[in-house]
């Protein structure tokens, strides 16, 4: 690497912002990671060595950890700025960095989800801009944004084991720039300047893992594998995303490639959202479903991703985008599902609802 | 359905044949299932009434079974034929069956693979083509074919739990027809013009399990899950399915539907490709795997696939058709790795090998 060191300094001390520590601080960079106010618990573990609580690993000893009232000390003089907080600490978070922030610096977004501003959802990128201008009102600064998508489970980058991502932005030099600092033997980047298939794809993969979790559970509750229906209702997730992808913009190779295919592939192999359509498939309700993963202190991203997508198509079609939900059948079903939209009447109907949305139907009407 | 009742012959009455055989009937159609002569055992079960030993689900009782040496009786009046049998026994079944079919006939296809024929390797419909010419020197009947393809494993068929096939023809008329003969409220159909899009990914598909299934391994050998670089292959896959199938004639949409991403995660989750190579990433050798599924009578039908696979690239690049290898890195590691062209430095490697196959690399050369 010929690149300089930079000073990349990482918003949120969660899974996803400690395990980026990792590769960057490899590659040599000032590593600065900042927790938010509700972070204390898991620097306080850090700081002394221990794992860390969410992905077992140690922090590396070369990352310098910041306290919630460090915010501008840790921003300041950072190159590479990385949003790493839950979706729904987004926009918190970044009105509160947004003083901090200069138009020279990069902001890369590890968050994923729909964004909801006032009475519009809004992809993350848009929602980013938007926030950091309204918090600036003389205009704020215009960083170059970054997304950050693929198959990337948090304790698997923390640990290094071979993980790829997708960094894309509208600037290929800010690719590029992103891929020197982060890229390292065991966290490939992919560069690409798709950033509305990166984000629709990383948005909506939650929600599919969840249909995904359904079919494994319901070979749980039932004895026989549900295989067939699993891997249909994966193509058609993929297909879907594709759609939406499109329409916002987007590319149908982004999702066909690690940002959708890859990133639902890992999400239906391990995660929260996997465990609560489990929970689903083999016989709980979606709401006592949910309770239990609450009680557990999981939260299951996809399930307010469900309700934002709902939110989002029926806002395209108001909008005259789309004509109606009719290429979109699973997202509809599982949506209705989690939102109560569809009376649930028990396990025994689910794999019929699954594959009423997910199979190919015998006319063309309705898909 | 308003479509006239017909006859259909399936050939092969090992677990694919007699589970196809299964919504033919529920449509109510007249179905004829013809074993070949390894077939004598499967047929003495289901002849009784008990399970199929393929499936384990009994044959419905109104599918007429016929033996080897009932080729003629079984195909006589037959207005759909499937060619259901075992890949390598493809070309012995169809020269017996050549002077018994009629070119008013539909040939449908469900073996998959790659096909040597002399020196060339060709995709399935054109040596099945080409092996009707060769039986009837005077030109044979030119049968309208049919590609089966898509999320179909034959015990889930067979036992009626929901499954989404492709049935891909050059006449739409046939497709439909191929539909309607089929289509049930379990076993839908989608329709595709695509034949070499789904015959590429068919044959593939099985090869790349064994890579996702050596990732599954991995996580049995050393405790630790490997779940991004599985998700990072499964898309790198996917990648070269479309890569694949584009210069073959085919397109990047059935590759990244059911016919490539569906059959693709349903190898992934089940079957003998799956279970050979997690035996390989557990630390078995190649060998040593290949052994032991032998010995357990299971073919692992992605070994020769890999086999014919390199063979075909080869003959794709000396016929000028492709530069090299470069866009097929995943594909090559893994036949590499099964053929013996890369000595087997044994299990410690196979998590560095995937990821140098499959995951982005930092310059473009390579790729």
């Amino acid at each position: 690497m010929s690149r300089p060191t930079e000073t990349i300094t990482i918003l949120g001390a969660g899974a996803m912002g400690s395990a980026l520590a990792i590769p960057a601080a490899d590659n040599g960079h000032e590593v600065r990671l900042w927790g938010t106010w509700l972070d204390d618990g898991l620097l306080d573990a850090v700081e002394r060595g221990h794992p860390h609580p969410r992905t077992g690993i140690p922090l590396d000893p070369r990352v310098k950890t910041y306290r919630s009232g460090q915010l501008a000390e840790a921003l300041d003089g950072a190159t590479y700025v990385v949003l790493a907080v839950a979706s729904d600490g987004l926009v918190d978070v970044l009105r509160k960095a947004a003083g901090h922030l200069r138009a020279e610096q990069v902001l890369a977004v590890t968050t994923k989800g729909f964004v909801r501003l006032g009475d519009r959802i809004l992809l993350l990128p848009d929602a980013v801009t938007s926030v950091l201008h309204e918090a600036a009102p003389d205009g704020g600064p215009d960083l170059e944004l970054v997304a950050i998508g693929g198959p990337c489970k948090a304790n698997e980058v923390a640990a290094r084991r071979p993980t790829a991502a997708v960094h894309a932005s509208a600037s290929a030099d800010v690719t590029e720039r992103s891929r020197d600092l982060f890229a390292t033997e065991f966290y490939a980047v992919e560069s690409s300047d798709d950033l509305i298939g990166v984000e629709v794809a990383a948005a909506l993969k939650n929600v599919y893992a969840i249909a995904l979790g359904i079919c494994q559970g319901l070979a749980e509750h039932g004895g026989e594998p549900y295989h067939d229906l699993q891997a249909a209702a994966f193509a058609r997730a993929v297909s879907e995303m594709v759609r939406l992808a499109g329409l916002l913009g987007g590319r149908p190779e982004t999702v066909a490639g690690l940002a959708g295919v890859g990133d639902l592939e890992v999400t239906a192999l391990s995660g929260r959202n996997r465990v609560y359509g489990t929970r689903i498939g083999a016989g709980e309700t979606p709401d006592e479903a949910l309770r239990a993963m609450q009680a557990a202190d999981q939260t299951v991203e996809g399930v307010p991703a469900a309700k934002l997508a709902r939110e989002l198509v029926d806002q395209l079609i108001r909008f005259g985008a789309l004509g109606d939900w009719s290429g979109l059948p699973l997202l509809r079903q599982i949506a209705d599902l989690l939102g109560g939209q569809e009376p649930y009447t028990g396990v025994g109907d689910l794999a019929g609802a699954i594959a009423r949305a997910a199979l190919p139907v015998r006319s063309p009407a309705g898909r």
